[in-house]
């Protein structure tokens, strides 16, 4: 048993939860592998594909997954963690949860007896990260290849660090210095990234970094939880946008990613997201072969 | 692949739809064959008979539904309508919605590449319209028959307006001046009334309308959306009530319908609704057999 | 055809149905008996353990299951429960509700076509009782105990009164006079406990209630819809409070048993509740099994 919570989670095992995720969505593997199994999926924060792309990954595995969100169960009552995650192993195989804080999951892994996975924390997004990874892998071929994240260091940006570093993948990120990826993600992908050959770069220089670049990613500038100070954060980012002339900097292939929803006119112009370098809609499609994957990893006896 | 917003895109399938209906209601077809698909069920609006008749309906054709409510999704959060649809038509093999208003429907289908099932729109009620056949159909044995609506000449209305003009039924709708179904579908109903023999009538005179009448169809005065003009309806609609004067206006085995929920005292009194006459269990019933139809004829591959 | 409102609808088959309960969770007995059943779960009260353990109960025995809340149907809004019965009744083959009104499941039942069960009303808890007489089955070997109830003559005390009638079980509870469990069903379940030799005792005396007692059982003091009156029943309840001095009053080898959510530090102590004489775990794991087996009781064709 496992739990992913982060990306360094599965550091040996990235690469075949990606080659797995390939097979599954080729259709070339038994898919009904999790029949009988139960996912409780905890929902903190409201979702689209998260939540759509998890059910039916549960559904197409043969398995039951349960939508609760935190207003329907009494952990929003105050019932402590540690009592929902010990009641739910006794009725579950697996718990999904998307939560605001990252040290909530943390507990609910350690009180839990069964494997517990991120669907997002304030920290990380490795479900993402692997969708990712994905989407790249099959419009570019391999791994070879310089990433570059525009705009915020925020949870998705941390991931991408991380599976970066693991799969040997140049990655720069271009940021304001008051919006930096977390220190200690960084320097484990630092780290990592000596034994792998990957170049990891944070800049506050947009040449630099889609200099050379195949694939340029942004997020949302204000996610959930940023409201109050939207605009501190729209001032901070503006140059950071992902405009065809940022585009012009990368190379003349790259791909453009955006894990969703975006704001078009703010962190990314509508010519960039809906033009032709844009891979938006199969990344989105990859969270559910991604998810698959990480499903039949976790739970399958 | 096609899309059900309005009764007229089923135009030439009308018979065929409900045939079907007719056939998985009675047991003799095969009823797994939607195994494996999965149907995104998207509402803007409460709900308990599309909510429950929609799940079952795919439960019972071997498939999966997931219930999402506007506050589950981002769409509820500002992105774009066509991001929605084009993810979702990655994750999913059709779409259920139950919206506010019909444009945003319409919206959803030209973006989606699956097909798009109303559930309900400030236009039209398509599913509850075929319901409302199979029904008359189940009573009555043939369309050859007269329906009268009583009332607000609503999304309920329009969608029968339709289905009765391309079954040769005839219509005849009671309803306040201010109150007259769409101006548009009440014109492609008379025009397709032209080759199928149905006459439809637009009246404020109730003994016309319910005269020689086979069915009495009622609503509620006041939809949800509707709750600011309460007063001005319930004076409006005051004298379009179904009570057992009203149904003594028409044939003497005329049966009542309401699609529900519905007010007792307002729209229809007790004694006619809770009495021998009124068929409103089976009719709420046939949305289940007519949902299925519905989706085995749009998501079977 | 039955319903499961009350503890007392079962009063001939609490042994029977406890037995499947044993059976199904041994995996002895085929699993797959409601394929095709739907169960239409309605909850006007939030829910971990009953959500989650329906849900997965129906999953298991090859059904489905439907999450209604209140705010989802249009029973919340307005509309007659005989109404919302009798339409539900078309669609599906069993209805869970957990509601705040008791009367108000009786009437739905009185409605329904299909079996209704009880998943919390403000007069009984009967799934609870049967998940708790599974524990002390498996944990002291027979019903020839004595349990002690300390606190809130709530509706968990009401339906424990009436299956250790039944079963033959002592049970004492320990509580302040102006919080007694219901007077009928008090005695009834003493005219039940004439003819099985179960001793049934309420008192406000917690020496006299601990003495001797198998199984220490505790429900938090002020549940939902008890708020406005918090600081009154904590008074009331203080004395009442399961900690290790009240634990050592029962006997050396006695249980501690909590429905759940419980609040540490209120009407238990972590010293206890956390402790080695705690089997709320097991506990709340049964809800799983009774139900499977009441589902199965009640819905197996």
């Amino acid at each position: 048993m496992g739990n992913l919570l982060s990306i360094y989670d599965i550091k040996d095992d990235v690469n075949k939860i990606l080659d797995l995720a390939s097979e599954l969505k080729s259709g070339h593997l038994n898919n009904r592998n999790l029949n009988g199994k139960s996912l409780a999926m905890i929902f903190q924060k409201s979702s689209t594909r998260t939540r759509v792309s998890f059910d039916v990954a549960m559904y197409q595995l043969g398995g039951q997954s349960l939508f609760l969100s935190s207003k329907d169960l009494q952990m929003g009552r105050g019932e402590p963690i540690s009592d929902t995650a010990k009641v739910l192993s006794r009725y579950v195989d697996g718990i999904m949860i998307r939560a605001l804080k990252h040290q909530d999951v943390v507990e609910l892994a350690q009180e839990a007896e069964i494997p517990v996975i991120s669907g997002l924390t304030d920290l990380e997004h490795p479900c993402q990260a692997l969708a990712d990874m994905l989407t790249i892998k099959e419009h570019k071929g391999d791994f070879n290849r310089k990433i570059t994240y525009m705009g915020d260091g925020n949870n998705v940006c941390n991931s991408l660090l991380l599976i970066c570093s693991i799969l040997g993948m140049d990655i720069s990120v271009a940021c304001p210095n008051e919006y930096k990826p977390n220190i200690d993600i960084t320097n484990t992908a630092k780290t990592i990234a000596k034994n792998t050959n990957s170049k990891i770069e944070i800049t506050e220089n947009i040449e630099d970094a889609l200099k050379d670049s195949d694939v340029v990613y942004t997020d949302v500038w204000v996610s959930m939880g940023d409201e109050s100070e939207e605009e501190k954060r729209k001032k901070a980012f503006s140059q950071y946008q992902v405009n065809q002339k940022a585009m012009n900097l990368a190379k003349e292939d790259a791909i453009f990613m955006h894990c969703l929803p975006a704001i078009r006119g703010e962190e990314v112009t509508s010519e960039v997201i809906d033009g032709k370098q844009s891979v938006i809609i199969d990344q989105a499609e990859n969270r559910l072969h991604a998810q698959k994957a990480v499903l039949y990893h976790f739970l399958k006896a």
